[in-house]
């Protein structure tokens, strides 16, 4: 028993060790069909796997808008037909590298920002975030989404390619380090790494644009929406995540994900197995006329910044987060950190928390320390809507379900048993 | 007696009032000569009041480039000529309305910053910060600084006063309480402050900007500038502490400034009248190659900040500053902003500190309780090497010193005694 404790202990170091020296950087911005190689007529969404006939109304309000806006579809009635008949596939983004927030929704037509983990040569993908209100990602579904991502697909991304690859590329690290030292802890609140991408992105976009008029519509876009960054912190936590999936006997969480119906994890030494629980409905702070009956069930892959531990994990660089939790306030956003270092195995050396005197952010979940303790990943997370066509409502924090944690110890310890016939 | 402290009491509640209330608007930036009436062969520096025989070193050559800048003169030494037969006068930048950091040089041709104070109507103004090393407030004075400046007066200036007449103006409290909250004291550290202003103005140059070229110059400039963002600070804070002065009793300190020799404040109650004493010079950490013998004594008028309750006096914000005091840390932020409180008459109901559970920064130093304490403000202070043409060789922490207090409390005493003939 000893034996296989260390073995478990050796491969965590390793996970450990990739996720530390994972060095994101962001290289690129093109269509999801060039980067990622997807195909036409397929939808990815967040999450673990989800049938069609489990998908929550947000999430299929979000799927109907994509094939309309890939005219794969003239109306929602003719899109529905197309995904019950098998014509247009559901898949996971990470099952094609990508990350999404909340629906997570991507199609071929849609850039999306290419990610390159430069320690382990690795890629992961993300949409460029639509901003705030009505958008795809809440399950907004109106001619103004499917506008909005047209100019991204038009203008925007393409500008943001160019700007990118003349770039050289952006250390995302380094931009997220300091702006967790900033009051960002990359998950509710991006407004310092937005601002910090902004500056270092809009000389090159002005290098790279034809005219100033192209530059005025990405730079007013990028000054409008605090949340910017989101999608790109997503991205590198997935870079960063990967190359701990596939290390045998690693009980290290490697990705944690939401589609709104069920949480999934994913654990390093078990590759690419889903755990997968009922999922909970995030408490918090509701924009004026909505209250928590009108919230929809958590859903996202943004999760993946809490499995770097960002985000909840990072709490207490945030104590403006904090408010969403409860009493609000820098000792509470203290003991968010202190509950959840209690689940991990290390502190990040570069992701610095300066309330804390320069403490790591905790790192390294690790789902023995989970069921032992019962003390579940406390995410932080914006609120779509339950109701088709609404968007965002609010934002709040959601703990992972327990159950999921179990099942995957259970996996492992099948895994790493010595196989001993007769015995 | 209790007569006229009340009266003091009753007139440092309407000096308080108008700071607190002040709404400090970027509105333009346009040559000093329009902006400020300032007359040709006019060299503007930091602090009081300063003869060129009493300057020091750094102060000197900065003097005599921006006249080489200016074309008054052809080189240093019929520079110096011009001043010594008073062909060029010295003036100080608060004598014009501008507040200037370090030297403090302002002349006709440099473009500066102009920021409204909406409540009270005063306006302030300040140059565009160089960047850092060798740059003229820090008494550099080679080619490539006149290169730079010829820059700022023929593209950057001109851009930036486009771009911010059509803005209708940037709210620069609202942006300093954000930065506050980010981590910026607004003096040391402006990397916040100096990213959200580059995301709100860089859509504004590009509508303004005549080709892609020039906007790419601009944002260059602003994205490799971490303290962009301290002279607005200070002609912000100028334009919040301006209104204070002449408030009959008034025992709060509404400006601070030094001029590399002497150290001097104004008083409210006491109007134009300077009060001033030797300058300490600061201590703390060096550029590699320079120590604490490399360090002139203080200068600039940075410490407006102060004034205003930043900087020094809000270190709690800042605990990446703090290292720059001693032994670093949080604890050690929050006992300089606790000291700080306790000679000031309030709090800033806008400037909040999360560390502090959303606390005010100490707001309206008052003489009475500097003298009785013996507790004199810290500001925090980039530090200019003394021997001329060095520039920036470090950045730390000082003292104001407590002689001043004294006088200015002397002073006041005499103007509130009550008159009273035959006693």
């Amino acid at each position: 028993m000893r034996g296989v404790v260390s073995s478990v202990d050796a491969a965590n170091a390793t996970a450990l060790a990739r996720m530390i020296d994972a060095r994101p950087v962001l290289v690129d911005c093109r269509p999801a069909r060039d980067a990622l190689g997807l195909p036409e007529r397929t939808v990815l969404h967040s999450g673990p796997p989800l049938g069609w006939d489990r998908a929550s109304p947000p999430v299929r309000a979000a799927i109907l808008c994509a094939i309309r806006y890939e005219g794969w579809a003239p109306d929602d009635a003719a899109g529905a037909d197309l995904v019950a008949r098998g014509d247009v596939r559901l898949a996971t983004c990470h099952s094609f590298g990508a990350a999404g927030p909340m629906t997570g929704i991507v199609t071929a037509s849609m850039p999306v920002f290419v990610v390159e983990n430069r320690a382990a040569g690795n890629r992961a993908y993300s949409t460029i975030n639509e901003g705030l209100g009505k958008v795809l990602r809440f399950g907004a579904n109106d001619a103004s989404v499917v506008e909005r991502l047209g100019w991204l697909e038009r203008e925007a991304g393409p500008l943001l390619g160019a700007a990118l690859r003349q770039s050289g590329g952006l250390d995302l690290r380094a931009l997220m380090a300091q702006a967790l030292r900033m009051g960002d802890e990359m998950h509710q609140r991006n407004i310092a790494a937005s601002s910090l991408l902004a500056r270092l992105l809009l000389p090159q976009v002005a290098r790279a644009a034809a005219d100033t008029a192209s530059i005025v519509r990405l730079a007013d876009f990028l000054g409008g929406n605090d949340q910017f960054f989101l999608n790109l912190a997503m991205a590198a936590a997935k870079a960063s995540c990967d190359p701990c999936l596939g290390i045998e006997g690693a009980s290290l969480v490697a990705t944690m994900a939401r589609n709104g119906t069920a949480f999934g994890i994913r654990v390093a030494g078990l590759g690419d197995r889903w755990f997968t629980a009922p999922v909970n409905t995030p408490r918090g702070l509701y924009f004026p006329g909505f209250g928590a009956d009108d919230a929809n069930p958590d859903m996202g892959d943004s999760c993946i910044v809490e499995t770097l531990g960002l985000g909840g994990f990072a709490m207490a660089a945030s104590p403006a987060v904090a408010g969403f939790v409860g009493a609000g306030g820098l000792e509470q956003a203290m003991r968010v950190t202190e509950e959840m270092a209690e689940i991990c195995l290390a502190e990040h050396p570069q992701f610095r928390i300066p309330t804390l005197d320069d403490r790591g952010t905790p790192l390294g979940i690790d789902i023995r320390k989970v069921v032992e303790t019962g003390i579940t990943p406390l995410i932080n997370t914006g609120i779509a809507g339950k109701t088709p066509g609404t968007g965002q409502i609010g934002a709040g924090v959601v703990r992972a379900p327990l159950a999921c944690f179990e099942q995957a110890l259970e996996a492992l310890a099948v895994a790493v048993a010595p196989a001993r016939p007769g015995r």
